[in-house]
C-alpha cells in the first residue's frame, strides 16, 4: 500500500492507495470520529460496492445511505439538497462522517454537503474513478454547477481521509479511463517532466490496468497536486497551474453540456489548446505540442475542438470563468514543458489563432 | 464613532459603531478591494437605505442589486440561489465583493452566498436591525434554514467589515427592537454580569431609543460575542455559551413556525426555561431567575411557552437540535448570573419541570 500525507497544518490528511482497501474495516475505523455514517454513492456505484463499503463500516451504530442520480447533469444545488434531507430525516447531528463513494461528482457533492451541513462535519473521499482518484480527491475544492457556470457554487473543505482502492478501476469503462489520463498527463506537463517521460514510455500498461504502473501514475499524481495544493491551498496564486487545459476545457463543456464531453476529454482538448498558445507567445516547442499531441492520442483522447463550436463560442464561454479577475482572462501556459505559468496578458489574436490551430470555427 | 477589533488571526476585521456611517464612502472604500459589488437587501429595508448605499458606493466600477423577499419563512436554500442567479448573470467574478443590507436573515443568506460564491468572496454586514448588530455581525456564522431544521446548511465565514449605523434604528418597528435587546440581556446573562446589571438601570433608555444608550449596549455586546467567537471560532467549545436559550427558542420557532414568533422573542422564552433550569440544578438562585423575568418584562419580552406548546413539543424538536452530539442533548446553563456552562447530562424529569414552570403544557 502507498501512503502520501497532503500537508495542510490542522487540515492534513492521509490518502492510501492499494489493492482491496474498501474491504478492511481498519481504514474508516482509523479516521472516523463519531458513531454516524452517511454513504452517498450513485445509480452506478452502488450495486458494485456498496455492500462491500457497508460490511466494513458495519461497526458503527448508525449507518445511512443515499444514492444519487449518476452524472454531471445532476451536480447541482438541488441533488445536494437531497443529501441534507436524508441527513435530517435520519438524524445525523454534528458528529456525523460523509462517505463520498464514487466519482468526482459524488466527491464534490458529498464534501459541499459535509462542509455545510450544520456548518461543517467530517468526510472520507473514496474515489472510484482514476479521474476523481488523481484529480479531486487532493486538494479540498468542492462544489455544484450553476446553469450559468460550472463549479460555481462550492467550498474548499478538506476530508480526513482519501481511500484509493485500485481494484475499483476494474470496472471503469475504458472511455473513463481514458479521461482520467487526461489529468494524469496534465501533472506531467505542468510540473513534472519526468513524469511526462514515464508517461510516454508506460501508456500501453497503463491502458491495460496494469495495477502496478497505476498505482505508480495515482501515486505520482496525488504527490504532485498536493504539493502544489500545500503551497496555496485557497488558490490565491500559484494553485491555479491545476487548470492547466481547463479553461478551455470548462468553455467547451459548457457549449456542449455538461455530460456529452466527459470532463477529462474537455480537459485534453483544452491543453492542446493552451499548449498551441504557449507555443505561439514563444515558449514551448512545436516539437513538445506535438509531443502531447500523440501521447493523447494514445491514451485515446481528443486533441480537437467538438465540431461546431466556433471561436466565439470560447471566447463567450470564458468570460464568465472563475479565472477571470477583475475583467482579465488568467490562463495557465507552458514556459516549458513541465513548467507552467499563470499569465493574464494574452493578446486575443494569439487566442483566436491557438483555438483555430485546433480546428475551432 | 466606536470601533471594535474582532480577533480571529488572519480573518479579523473591524466593527464601526455610530451614527449616519451609511452616507461615508470611506468605510467602504477601505475595505472593498474590487471593483465589483453586489448590495443583497430586501423589500422592506431597500425603500429606507438602498440608496444612501448606493450613493456611497458609487465610486465602485460596478454595482448591482439583489432584492430578496423580508422575512425568516425565506432563509432557504433557494433563496440564496437568487443571489447565485444575480451575480453569475452580471457576470460577478472572484474579486467582487457582497454587501449585506438588512437584518439577520440577509446577512446570514448574503454571508451564505460570499462563503459559497466561486468558493469564497469577500463580504461587508450593514446590519440594519439591533438583533443583527449585537448577534450576527459576530462571528462568522452564515447559513440558511432547512424544513427539518433552522440553520442546518452553513458555512463559518468572516466578513471583511462590519457597518451598524445606529441611525438606521430609527425605522425599526418597536416589536423588533425588543427582540434584539433579548440578545442583548443573554450577553449579560452568559459573561457580563455588571452590563445585566447595567441594562436593569438603563432599559427605558435603550426602549426611548437614546443613541447613547444604543451605542453603548451595541458596542458592549460585540466586544462580549468577539471575546468569547476570539476563543473558539467554530465552536468546538465555550463559544457553545452563546447558544443560552437558543435550544428552547429554536423549537419555539420550529413549532410556531418561522416568522410567527421573531428570534429573539423565542429565546427570551428560552432564556428563562434555561434560567429555571438553571435554577433547578441548584445553580442560580430563584431570585436571579425573577431578575431576568423582570428585565425582558420591562423589555416587552415574552417569558413563557407559547400556548399550546407541550413538554413532548419541546423533547421532539430539540433532538434534531444542533446542540445533539452522539445522541446527547447539550444545553447552556448558568452556574451564577454571568457565568455560563455546557452541560449534557441534564436529568429528564429537571428539563421537563423547568418547561412546566414556563407553563409548556
Amino acid at each position: 500500500m502507498h501512503s502520501l500525507h497532503v500537508d495542510l497544518g490542522d487540515r492534513s490528511y492521509p490518502i492510501l492507495i492499494g489493492s482491496g482497501l474498501l474491504k478492511d474495516p481498519r481504514y474508516f475505523e482509523q479516521c472516523i470520529r463519531g458513531k454516524q455514517v452517511l454513504i452517498v454513492t450513485n445509480e452506478t456505484i452502488a450495486p458494485l460496492y456498496l455492500e462491500t463499503v457497508l460490511a466494513a463500516l458495519s461497526g458503527f451504530a448508525k449507518i445511512d445511505t443515499v444514492q444519487l442520480p449518476d452524472g454531471e447533469a445532476f451536480k447541482t444545488l438541488d441533488t445536494v439538497n437531497r443529501v441534507f434531507d436524508t441527513l435530517l430525516e435520519k438524524r445525523h447531528d454534528r458528529s456525523t462522517t460523509i462517505v463520498a463513494l464514487g466519482g468526482g461528482v459524488i466527491g464534490d457533492m458529498s464534501g459541499f454537503a459535509a462542509a455545510c451541513y450544520q456548518r461543517g462535519v467530517d468526510f472520507v473521499q473514496v474515489p472510484t474513478t482514476l479521474l476523481s482518484q488523481v484529480d479531486s480527491s487532493v486538494g479540498g475544492k468542492t462544489g455544484v454547477n450553476h446553469p450559468l457556470g460550472k463549479n460555481m457554487i462550492g467550498a474548499f473543505y478538506q476530508p480526513q481521509l482519501v481511500l484509493i482502492d485500485i481494484e475499483t478501476l476494474t470496472t471503469l469503462p475504458d472511455r473513463e479511463l481514458s479521461a482520467g489520463i487526461a489529468e494524469v498527463i496534465k501533472y506531467g506537463m505542468i510540473c513534472d517532466a519526468p513524469f511526462f517521460e514515464w508517461l510516454e514510455a508506460n501508456m500501453d500498461a497503463l491502458l491495460s490496468r496494469d495495477p502496478d504502473a497505476l498505482a505508480y501514475a495515482i501515486d505520482r499524481s496525488c504527490a504532485d497536486k498536493a504539493a502544489v495544493v500545500a503551497e496555496d491551498e485557497r488558490e490565491s496564486g500559484r494553485r491555479a497551474i491545476l487548470n492547466f487545459g481547463h479553461t478551455f476545457g470548462h468553455a467547451i463543456e459548457a457549449v456542449q453540456g455538461y455530460g456529452n464531453w466527459l470532463h477529462g476529454e474537455a480537459v485534453a482538448a483544452g491543453m492542446v489548446m493552451a499548449a498551441e498558445l504557449s507555443c505561439r507567445r514563444g515558449w514551448i516547442s512545436a516539437r513538445d505540442v506535438e509531443r502531447l499531441r500523440a501521447l493523447l492520442s494514445k491514451a485515446n483522447l481528443p486533441q480537437q475542438s467538438p465540431e461546431g463550436m466556433t471561436v466565439d463560442d470560447y471566447l463567450q464561454a470564458m468570460s464568465v470563468d472563475k479565472k477571470v479577475q477583475d475583467g482579465k482572462l488568467r490562463l495557465v501556459l507552458l514556459r516549458a514543458l513541465g513548467d507552467a505559468q499563470i499569465v493574464a496578458d494574452t493578446p486575443k489574436d494569439q487566442l483566436m489563432d491557438a483555438l483555430r490551430a485546433c480546428g475551432a470555427g
